[in-house]
């Protein structure tokens, strides 16, 4: 099932995807979404972030100076610097090198505390695409992420859920800078699963219904100007297409 | 004027204060509330955590190794660890030293990015209080404050907002556990100005009515066990009592 959040004249709502058709649904996180029955027409319905988490958990995976894998790493980015497909990216001026960065991202579905391997996967609701915009320069002197992360329009999320996915550790990841291929790699060349990085994020933090984990970037960041345009595609989630602006 | 927000037959409603009724208002965030014409006694009323944020900004001060102030750090702590006055703080087992830190929290009124000295305390709400439970071990060896910071009602917030407050850099703090005062200081012992630290935070993370910032602990935080009691104490502010409970 794909799953959308869409515009309407009454204001957001979201959507399971028909054949040519976005049916709008009561409410997304339930096993089987009732129809409102109002329908909206894909072609030229607008396309917001999927959810509006509270709690986005970004995971770092650091390397250390003779390159062995850290422990995996998590911290929190702003949900307010959450936006939707198309929406520019407000790049920070004076602040050194801005990076996007295309991700896998895991939207939480239920209540998630203390989860196991064996269990982790049963709360995902589904995935999508995030870019983790990144003031890069700042987390050289900020270890907190604070200063790098939470910049106006610095997580574009979308442009949908898609609820069934075969194996979320092996999602094909390209990152298309003005239509030239920078960055092609995928969610196999994380030094962590999604189970485990589930595991770690909900050992220490709750997670809600509609919550995001974003997954890391496995070599998928790329450097980018006011100008640029960033398509992020992942192997059966569609393309997340942004403009990045000035401030 | 003192708003709350109080648990009603109906839901979560916001109020303030007449002498010896909440009356409820149809939102906090406007300059001069509407009453609903609905009042509930004070007596008996159960007080929750006064706003629900999204962003939930902590502050660091720390020092270097010869107690030199190091400049200020913010990092983000999961709003979902937010609870109101008397409910347990569930105190993480088996992972070393859990402290309370009693702090003054600043509630935001408005859309907040830039700010300057002149202006950062005009998107002020007001002023409530906030215990930052923490694993403080665990912040020892992750310094992006993950795994110290989001446990289960680890971040107990109210009585209620006062949106009069003569100096917020001169409140007064008291932390009492068990009927024994722990620690006595109060906002005038911390590094940064009220008006300092809300120009730091929204020079990197827009903030919007609700979001909340924690402004430090003025060595005010203590070592707590499971059975505890603790009562923070900011003047003209009144008292935040949580007791301590296992897991």
């Amino acid at each position: 099932m794909r799953i959308a959040r869409i515009s309407t004249p009454t204001g957001p709502q979201h959507a399971i995807a028909d054949s040519d058709d976005w049916a709008l649904v009561v409410d997304p996180f339930v096993a089987e979404p009732v129809r409102t029955g109002e329908t909206v027409p894909m072609a030229g319905a607008q396309l917001l972030a999927p959810v509006e988490p509270r709690v986005l958990v970004g995971i770092a995976h650091n390397l250390t100076n003779n390159h062995h894998a850290l422990p995996i790493q998590a911290w929190l980015k702003s949900p307010h610097s959450v936006t939707g497909p198309g929406e520019s990216i407000v790049a920070r001026g004076g602040v050194g090198t801005v990076n996007i960065e295309g991700e896998l991202a895991v939207v939480i579905g239920a209540v998630a505390e203390g989860l196991t391997l064996e269990n982790a996967l049963d709360v995902v609701l589904g995935y999508t695409i995030v870019n983790d915009v990144t003031n890069v320069d700042r987390n050289a002197v900020d270890e907190k992420n604070f200063e790098g992360k939470g910049g106006t329009n610095y997580t574009p999320l979308g442009p949908w859920i898609e609820t069934q996915v075969a194996d979320p550790d092996d999602v094909a990841t390209s990152v298309v800078v003005n239509g030239v291929e920078r960055a092609s790699s995928g969610s196999f060349n994380l030094p962590s699963s999604v189970a485990a990085t589930l595991v770690y994020v909900s050992a220490w933090v709750t997670l809600h219904p509609g919550d995001v984990v974003m997954t890391g970037a496995p070599n998928t960041f790329v450097a980018v100007e006011p100008g640029d345009r960033v398509d992020i595609t992942l192997a059966g989630l569609g393309t997340l297409s942004n403009p990045v602006a000035a401030v």
